[in-house]
């Protein structure tokens, strides 16, 4: 049955694979200070434009958002999010495992915005009170967020001023972050994230690799210590090979770009035949995750013969479901869908 | 200068600085284990009619409600509170710091509704996703609410009703239990609320000790090795004499209603006052806090005769501010208060 | 019958008793900002000759010592002490339930020594592998120890020496403190402790007070936001007058040391009495607390007649066990002791 | 330079390479519920003759002993560990950071003693004042320790015994159990530690995979939501495939005994060339870590041309090191060894 269910329904790009083969045998040191997690650090590092970033392998998006935000916070600081931000539902409360609160914003299609920043972290310090509260102590985005949208660059400029404004760290989850980078609909670099984030991840899990997720801490800020958070945090790798080798792999010859761009070009197919077919969409996605709202015994009947994900309950008779693509859908994949459809 | 600030703006009631005196020279042990806290136990137990409940002596309220709702969660579990509880925002994350989540639903006037509640976890288990979710483990509703307002016994009851249905026990925070008790506009007993709660606390620091919450787990529900997890938290005093004697005096002779109902008369007395002077109140309380609505210039021109608590902005031209009576607030204060209004 | 079991079974001092009587009518604002917290920390800056000092009140030890001890340390840090030190084991677990290690070296009666100390932290640092492990963030000792054991001043001056060298705060647990300075047998003062320490707290619940200790962070060096990290914690008092009043009477007309002295000579009075009587010393105590080793047999007699503390097996026929005289200890509870024994 | 510095120097064997190429392109649903987690787990719990056994998949050893540990104990519950365990020293504190004391006793050569863990536990609850301590509720094993030494099977019994006398689960770190149970020296069984363990888990990482343990729960006593909670603790692997397609492959065909086996034979051959050429061992090991004292001169000329490990200081002018041989060693590796000694 064709599958559209997720963006990490097959294994890796085969590129990936191959690298992992060829450099099998090579007696390397453990725990990221081998030559390829160097490499893809200094790849990394020049795609980004950011000669004093700090590049740190882990394995997984709840590890990553979990060790990177719990690593930055002061005790007393909890982090601003939006109310459907990935970390504030769908993470198994691990922010607040760590003692942390998420503060959470009404944002819109998943985005928040710089001037309710701006407002909740000035009302904060006018309340006399406050020192019985939570501090703001770092604000997360996520980009694509977990609707598929997408921050513009003054959208970006203007948080990352609010956050600049009040000494508050901007972090930016990217674990779909290239299919946010190569949609059709954006004005956002690489570069311009390395520029007005403080960290921020590559995602690759979602994006070619088996697992993995680059943290760049983009201007000599890394935590002290962060290999033994990371370790306290369950958090290291032993074989670092296994991330430094992928990412290599990823930033060689444009390959995370290349891959992003097909998910892309597949997730505009996929949506001309669905609005072709009339179907409606929940909210208008620039990237590679399409949301359409679906009569629940149309979808059940879909269910049968094509792969996707239940979102969201929309209304007693309606449901909001997820189409995906990624570097893996093929023409194939969507000609069947047609098919289907 | 005469002051509505807060309810714990004096000591003790005289009552208990006698009893202090009286027992001040007997050795007794330590830890909550002297015939003190026995003697107070036995008195909570009756005056709420569970023979089997448990009492255990607490200093503070933040520290009550840290340590009980950390010791009846899993670990995979959140409370559910109204976005406005005492938990949620006041606390500095007290919670989180446990390791646990607050999952906010948006109540009303500080209340919590039976449906919101059920549809909640109605939805939450609904979701296919929700093993990567918090799970809701505890119901938390403030009694009075922050905001001075109180549940009816059937919105209690129902209540308790959806948490029976979901298994999930039912935690009432009684800071200013008393004046809830108290209040002409109730129809909750402290029966009523031990009859419906799994666990809820009976509120000392405001209603008249020196410091102290009577935590009481209505069945047999003490979580196992309660002393230690109090020790762990830091919560476990060594002069445990102090809370008992202050509880066995208060539950003495009706003295904890007396006090209660003395703050209930001195607010309602508040109440005319400010009504008779047009003031213009931000809700209808019915208890011992009374919120009103001042332009921000006649507002600073009464704080310089007489102490309130500035609560939270109204608009740009005015703001919030709470009068709170308590057990040691005088007729003589309110004539004063009049004078300067 | 007579009870040398604690230093905590006597209420308080009758002085702190008749302040609270006195001001209890006062309207004070809350959670330590009150008058009293004020003058008790200013006569509490100038007992210890610490100008810069800043003074934060907090209700009990194990509190305090969760409270201080988690908000100095950094999260991939823990504090070292000795194995049989307050913290390592009779504390259920609270420095771990902060998430930090208690990192523990032998001592010697109670104490720790500078060499070990050095050579550990030296070790530390040599090991390549130290990335992995916890780092060593804060020494932790008390004054006088769990044994009733006192550090001289050279020994306490290596012990700080050795931390400056290593750029480690060092912790000292005063929760007797007063019964060390009052010693027959050091030459420890409270100058010499507020210079030597980086932080360390003055006990009150075992010295007099109905409950409190107050914390002396001696060099302006209080954790930012520390009132936040004690609400965080559940340990900011909203009565703080409790804490304030009773440290300022302690802290008037000498009382504390007034009452410190006397708990020494009753102890010394025991001292003999029991040497006298032939009884045997587990260890050589200079302060109130002395522990004699008794046979089963013989321990279970005394204990009709007499409250000590049970301490530890000491063979399968013998047991260590604890004798405390306090400042409520007088000499008609040794008279009696004497016709017991 | 050849490299007997680990026994994760090396990618993944073969097979499992090949493995990962073929499935590569099936779309497998996430988190572990895929086909190839279940057939591992059918194929583990087939090799462990434990019908009822619950399988999970997690990706690094410290991980596993943290989700592991940190899932079965209550709070007021601490882990009882050899002073020298892997969770003791080389964690960076990730059993602390979940709020759990780590309770040592002194080993020997890494293994701990069912007389030892019997008095400990004994002693525990004959302490009058334990309900101030950290209870005992897991006891911490790894075999092969971290010394490469073995607990017989009567020496495993016995703790079993003591486990089950005292109602205290007993886990067991299998990071390097292939190499355990392919000892020549050894007399237990994947069998009898499945029958003699509550929960272990069988390394990966270090026996030939990428990345991955699999962790064996024996009867049925998965942690209620577990998978919540490898996910609140970030170590839930989107791409599950990953660890059940290298879990299926070790356990098809006895690959992971073969590699063991081949380990093993690696290191009897490693360790007959020590002896031969006079080098002092550190202790005897029966497994493929072999511990070796050098002069430091020695040490420092030989690290030229080939790789080993810094264990630990031994004296002033003596160190000792380890050398792993792993399913990566060979021949090969041995004869150029030779050469450089």
């Amino acid at each position: 049955m064709i599958s559209f269910e997720s963006d990490y329904i097959a294994g890796a790009h085969p590129k990936i694979l191959e690298r992992l083969a060829e450099t099998n045998m090579e007696a390397l040191v453990g725990y990221g200070d081998d030559k390829y997690c160097q490499m893809a650090e200094e790849k990394i590092k020049k795609a980004c434009n950011r000669p004093n970033a700090k590049v740190h392998f882990l394995v997984g998006g709840t590890q990553t958002n979990q060790v990177v935000i719990s690593s930055m916070l002061a005790d007393y600081e909890g982090v601003i999010a939006a109310t459907s931000g990935h970390i504030s539902v769908h993470e198994g409360g691990a922010i607040e495992f760590t003692g942390h609160k998420v503060l959470t914003l009404n944002g819109t299609d998943g985005k928040l915005n710089a001037q309710d920043i701006d407002e909740y972290v000035t009302t904060f310090y006018n309340d006399g009170n406050h020192e019985h509260m939570v501090f703001p102590g770092l604000v997360y985005i996520s980009h694509p967020t977990e609707y598929g949208t997408l921050y513009s660059k003054s959208e970006l400029t203007a948080i990352s001023n609010v956050c600049k404004k009040h000494n508050i760290p901007l972090f930016l989850d990217g674990a779909r972050l290239g299919y946010g980078l190569a949609s059709r609909q954006t004005d956002v670099t690489l570069q311009d994230i390395a520029e007005l984030c403080d960290v921020f991840y590559i995602g690759g899990t979602k994006v070619g690799a088996l697992c993995g997720e680059a943290v760049v801490f983009t201007h000599n800020n890394t935590p002290k210590h962060f290999i033994t958070k990371m370790k306290q945090r369950g958090a290291l790798l032993a074989k670092g090979r296994l991330l430094g080798i992928q990412f290599d792999t990823l930033f060689t010859d444009n390959l995370y770009m290349e891959i992003s761009r097909h998910a892309i070009e597949m997730a505009e197919k996929l949506k001309s035949l669905l609005k072709g077919k009339g179907y409606r969409f929940y909210l208008e996605s620039p990237t590679n995750q399409q949301f359409i709202i679906l009569e629940n015994e149309q979808m059940s009947e879909l269910a049968q013969n094509v792969c996707f994900s239940f979102w969201e309950k929309h209304d007693d008779s309606h449901t909001i479901v997820r189409f995906a693509t990624s570097w893996s859908t093929t023409e194939e994949d969507l000609r069947e869908l047609e098919k289907v459809l």
